[in-house]
């Protein structure tokens, strides 16, 4: 029998460290063995998540977090700090053999200037964004499996690349004229303290923000010009739903030929048919974020309009699992030799 | 002292009348003297509208749809009834002598054969179209003034035709490069039984739906063809968020020249500048639903993207408000001679 | 005609304040000339709230708190700041001759020790405490059309104590066994920045908090003692909604003789009949806060259950509205010698 | 290795089929074999669930219900069916040899009077009543190990005899002063066809519904009386909460003796200590629904109220899960031999 892979989480308090905790009590093949905060270490984690009494989980207490203790006691170490302060312990950790994935943005981007230009601040460890492997198992299966450092893909980047890359990889659509209407759930915009995030400013409300300059364009322009081998600009948008979790990208393109839905689905389920977590869903159908809530699939549904020439491409994903913790998990599974769905939730909660 | 004016709201029982009744409470100029509803007739409003309750409203007793009798007794008349069925009585009341206002679409489209091929339904009253008023009071103010029938717009025609209107009439953008990205409250679905509708299919939830076919289409290019005097094939698409209310329209577009924002905060601001009832919002400013809930407002907010070279505009209403009842009630207001914004509300309830 | 009553508002940025602004746009003889801020101050209302663009209220300039600015500009100011900040501020404005509400609870209790037991602070204007009067106008609408200061009553009390009133001050419940299970909105928690208060940490959620110590028990019970004319203790308790504004208190009370529903019934209706802003439901009908909504009315439903002699008494308020600042402007209107109602919205917004 | 246990499910179109199917997803040792509808008979689940697509579950197809077919598949057979429909269904099934878990309340009174009076309806199986065993672990665990017939207990008696066990059985509080003050999530009220639970009926507002005869007072009633072994009537009290799932009961009590939270507390934990899926809280925390979302626990806090004498007891759990389809999951586990917990799911959606 296969030996527990233990696990660290560096930061636990957010949504996505709280996501990781949740899907730790259920995989039976990795435990989590070391969970750390500046603020809340001492505690036990059943302290500060109520949800997590009598489980196994809940007694582990929060310590400060120690590279030379994580690397110490851990296989793999998840970092989910914000981008800045996660370069440095990325590169501590892996000094000490520690396998890393990490769910800022530290080293999504393969250039270090474009890096330094979106999120206003120095890259203090660009040596090591040529190793950093884009953790995203539908594009780098392969590079994942060897990988000791995964940057984890961004939420929204995962929904819209998964939902342009079938199109650009076959050329169906045109590079030059892409929009993306993203829309998320309030959980994207983490747990700190915020008038903008209270109840009261989000709930039954609708509002778009960040246009247009959000910090997850160049991470998509970097990933779908791959695909296309071409540059690639895209007109990138984000709006706040009032629910928890989901994304939901509206990706309008222009069609390069007049291709009718059966063709254009024929092309993304071919091009996903040995990939289970991303669900093309049968003609007519469109995705909800309901259908893939807690669960890392990615939801793609497809709309050729013959009026106007466009294809619209509708990418659905939980954007704490599959955009954040869960692929992380993913990503962590494969890189310590388990298979890539151990542990990893498909059945959303319906309703 | 003016004469009180006498109203009649035929369908009362949907969403659509359940507003205009909550908006009659506070209006000082008009009353509501007859409201039909085949389903609840001899029962007064307050029994199917507990919040009517102590009001005067409340004691009003629903009578069964009668043409004569609402002839007999009110000056003006709103039709809340499905498509189809608005067409006839409104003939009839018209020969009756009655003005009216009618919430469907049956007379907003100036071609017989375009209702007919989007609505699926033959249009038996073809002859009163070319007599309806496009009830939107930004573009015909003049007309609706002086009009027996208005056809009052829909609530995504609302929101799209008012958020491109100055960037079509000046020019500033391509008419062959427009996608909307719509969002509605759940409202805009009615208030029919349907598990679709249901909280639990809703609630916590986002998707598309009706793409790529929406009804509203056909409204929303004939009146911005009109202003860009050119014809222009629109990717309209729709979506369904989980509050009650409000649409936020966020619509793609290509400018013609490098334009700044501050130049095209300009032409709109200009172009709004004596309709009060439409605010372009300050630069850097964005619209939010709440911000217009309830109320007869549309908010307008502008984002130039230099990388991309579009225009994305934001366009918010109440779809019941603004985008149905609230309309209705400007448009009665003008036709009997009362001021535009007589009873209609201004201040959205924030939270 | 009569002149515009003056009105000040020290505290803009909290919902009281917010909804304080709302009310005001559509109030015809009291007007907004002062609004304070100590971190806002320098902007205009439409910058902090852009609901207000393009309506006279948003030119409003916020400035910082200044007693003798607000007494020379004013004849009427709401305080809507915390306990014991409103304290001076009240106190200093009374001397300078200006009519205060005060919406904190610092003149609520007519008893200092009280007061200093249950709020954990010296209350250094007690001397205050005799003259105010409690603004609750179905109890004390002499005293309050003659006073200068009011104690605007918090929002659980409002609903409890109405519901309770005719009951007890008929002697048809018993005092000695009274039970408040009371629900609230999360405007109720206020505007300032929490983690407890963040969208995803309420919506989809509910839970009780505050038990057995709410600090609205001392108020509730010194005013039902005062109805009863007889002490009573009651178990108040206290849970969050994921709703913006509404509070349902469900009271459960014991009957000290074998009454109908219809006795009941008669003896609530009988209480409230000349008081039209509460608003006693129809047998079998059952108050549902959407019905009071942005509204002023406080909505009774009455149910007699014999199984266990027991009267369930629900009451619904909107807890800003009724519950804070519509109930402000009821006072304010009284004591500047206006109707009641002025202003005051009744018209809920449905959905 | 053990073989997999088939399992049929009588009734797939509900919320409580719906989660059942869920939960199917990532059990080990059982296995839906048979999915039953009368309206969407012939279609794969995917084609009404979207969310099991490219899940093997998602292929069954949906027969219509016949018994000798269950029989000759099933090992244990869910009916997720409305009462009176279920009986027939069950006593069927059970003649052909399957073991049964009823979802319905047809056999969780033990008196066919009581059932006939509370239901309305002739109990047509009555002969069965000896032999179900309520199906509430914490109390049955040996019977319903042993039994045939499973009466799944409903949602809210779940959570009320849960939360009242150990103080009745220990005799810390009075059996003739019990209040119970529920509120539940929208689910509970099915997935039929209705304007009371659309989307606008129930978003953004809070009501009670069915006072005071909800029909499982009589069960509450059943079960506490035997635990408290006297006849003891309560008054049970249903709200309906704008969330998807969830029950929180708030559980007014008169303690005996004047007992301390520490005392009180001993007790609770005491009583459940061997009981893992029931879990009280630490002193200090209470319970919220979110921390048992989509999961079989029952969250107990406690508050002891000195001034009053009271006990109040909050119980919450999420309605489908351990309120229907969970619990009837650890049903079917412990009849056919398998672990309680094997395949329920702990870890709640957080947020």
């Amino acid at each position: 029998m296969a030996q527990t892979i233990k696990a660290g989480l560096v930061g636990v308090t957010g949504y996505t460290g709280m996501e990781l905790a949740r899907l730790m009590v259920h995989h039976s093949s990795m435990e989590l063995v070391r969970v750390t905060s500046r603020s809340e270490a001492g505690k036990s984690l059943a302290e500060i998540y109520p949800f997590l009494n009598r489980l196994p989980l809940g007694d582990l207490v929060i310590t400060q977090p120690d590279p030379a203790d994580l690397a110490a006691e851990c296989d793999v170490v998840f970092l989910a700090v914000p981008h800045k302060t996660a370069m440095e312990i990325a590169a501590t950790l892996l000094e000490e053999g520690v396998k890393v994935v990490d769910l800022s943005a530290d080293f999504r981007l393969n250039d270090k200037d474009t890096y330094e230009q979106w999120y206003a601040t120095e890259h203090t460890r660009a040596g090591l964004l040529s190793e950093a492997v884009y953790g995203l198992p539908e594009l780098y299966l392969d590079q994942i499996m060897g990988a000791r450092l995964i940057a984890n893909p961004g939420c929204y980047p995962t929904s819209s690349i998964l939902g342009l890359a079938p199109a650009l990889a076959r050329g169906i659509v045109r590079s030059d004229d892409i929009v993306i209407d993203a829309k998320s759930g309030a959980s994207g915009a983490g747990r700190g303290k915020s008038i903008g995030t209270l109840f009261c400013e989000v709930h039954d409300s609708f509002r778009a923000y960040g246009l247009p300059t959000h910090r997850h364009t160049p991470e998509i322009e970097q990933e779908i010009s791959k695909i296309a081998n071409t540059p690639i600009t895209v007109s990138f948008n984000t709006h706040l739903l009032p629910v928890d979790r989901g994304i939901l990208s509206t990706i309008y393109t222009k069609l390069t030929a007049d291709l009718s839905l059966d063709e254009v689905h024929a092309v993304y389920t071919d091009y996903y048919a040995d990939k289970p977590l991303v669900r093309v869903m049968p003609k007519g159908q469109l995705p909800e974020t309901r259908f893939v809530r807690g669960t890392v699939f990615c939801d793609i549904g497809l709309v050729v309009d013959p009026r106007t020439g466009r294809l619209v491409i509708l990418s659905a994903i939980d954007n704490l699992c599959r955009g954040a913790s869960g692929q992380a998990l993913m990503n962590a599974n494969l890189i310590c030799g388990l298979d890539i769905d151990e542990g990893v939730p498909m059945a959303p909660m319906m309703p």
